[in-house]
């Protein structure tokens, strides 16, 4: 996809509404995507992003040693490998051959981007206080890309055991919120 | 609207897709909400929630002296509701009576259920080891109920500046995803 950079001051406007998001990270035997439905903005600025990775997970102990990552968030066309990325583990499977996915170098950091995906945030960890207790990783989004060309994107929602919502129709209400 | 309780195993389904959600705290001059979009479950069982409450909110100073709130779950009909409530302060605007929202006792905390919302979930603080960094609140869901009619709720996700996505299909792929 076409992505262009994108402002740091608007990346709450990407993970606010609560997609599932497929989590690059780089390491041993290449790259690894896990999908992800955990996470909330915590900073508008520097854009600060609060997500739960278990010690069950593959993608665990390579956050912790590469200290970096992407949010890349797909739309309803990548509900399959969305899926399969969730039901694999990078132990065992290549899920960019599996699934059919392209990696993309990134600007700032060694995990890669997915082009398929709409949007990439780049991250940094930058904290890891409630790693032990809840898994929770403190991430500062470093670079973010965007296809503006998708202006409604159609971001899946997991409601449990592979049912997703697909964002519906946009309403505009006059607001002082930012 | 008819709300029963509803299995606490089975609360990461209502929050997981990313609502906006309306938090109500008891007080000095009754209850309040705020409109709130920045949280994430960390666990599923018994569930915990992660949220953020800027200390520039109304509710802060609510919620650290009570260390107790309900999280209800608005959809589209109430989106006027809900950025009022985001555009307001309970410290000048009793909400509950200037955008029409009923409160219900709750079962377990003194905070209000609103009747409005198709869900709500009773929680008590249980970490506030996060708050003094991110106004990040860690909140154990004790009750949950909600509105067994209500199977596919048109749910609220802020895109930013009172742009609002309206929850929309639902799709089922065969999954081993908890």
């Amino acid at each position: 996809m076409a992505k262009r950079s994108f402002p740091l001051s608007r990346v709450y406007t990407l993970l606010e509404p609560g997609p599932v998001v497929l989590l690059t990270t780089d390491g041993r035997g290449g790259p690894d995507a896990m999908a992800m439905s955990w996470h909330t903005m915590l900073e508008f600025e520097p854009p600060l992003v609060g997500c739960v990775i278990s010690n069950r997970d593959w993608s665990y102990g390579r956050i912790k040693r590469s200290r970096e990552c992407v949010l890349n968030v797909p739309t309803a066309e990548l509900a399959e490998q969305v899926v399969g990325c969730g039901n694999t583990t990078g132990a065992e499977v290549d899920k960019f051959a599996r699934f059919g996915l392209t990696a993309r170098p990134a600007k700032k950091v060694a995990a890669p981007l997915i082009d398929e995906c709409y949007a990439s945030l780049e991250c940094r960890v930058v904290d890891t206080r409630a790693v032990n207790r809840y898994g929770f990783f403190v991430l500062e989004v470093v670079h973010a890309w965007v296809d503006p060309a998708v202006t409604a994107p159609r971001t899946l929602h997991h409601r449990g055991r592979g049912v997703f919502m697909v964002a519906g129709e946009t309403i505009r209400l006059p607001s002082r919120m930012k």
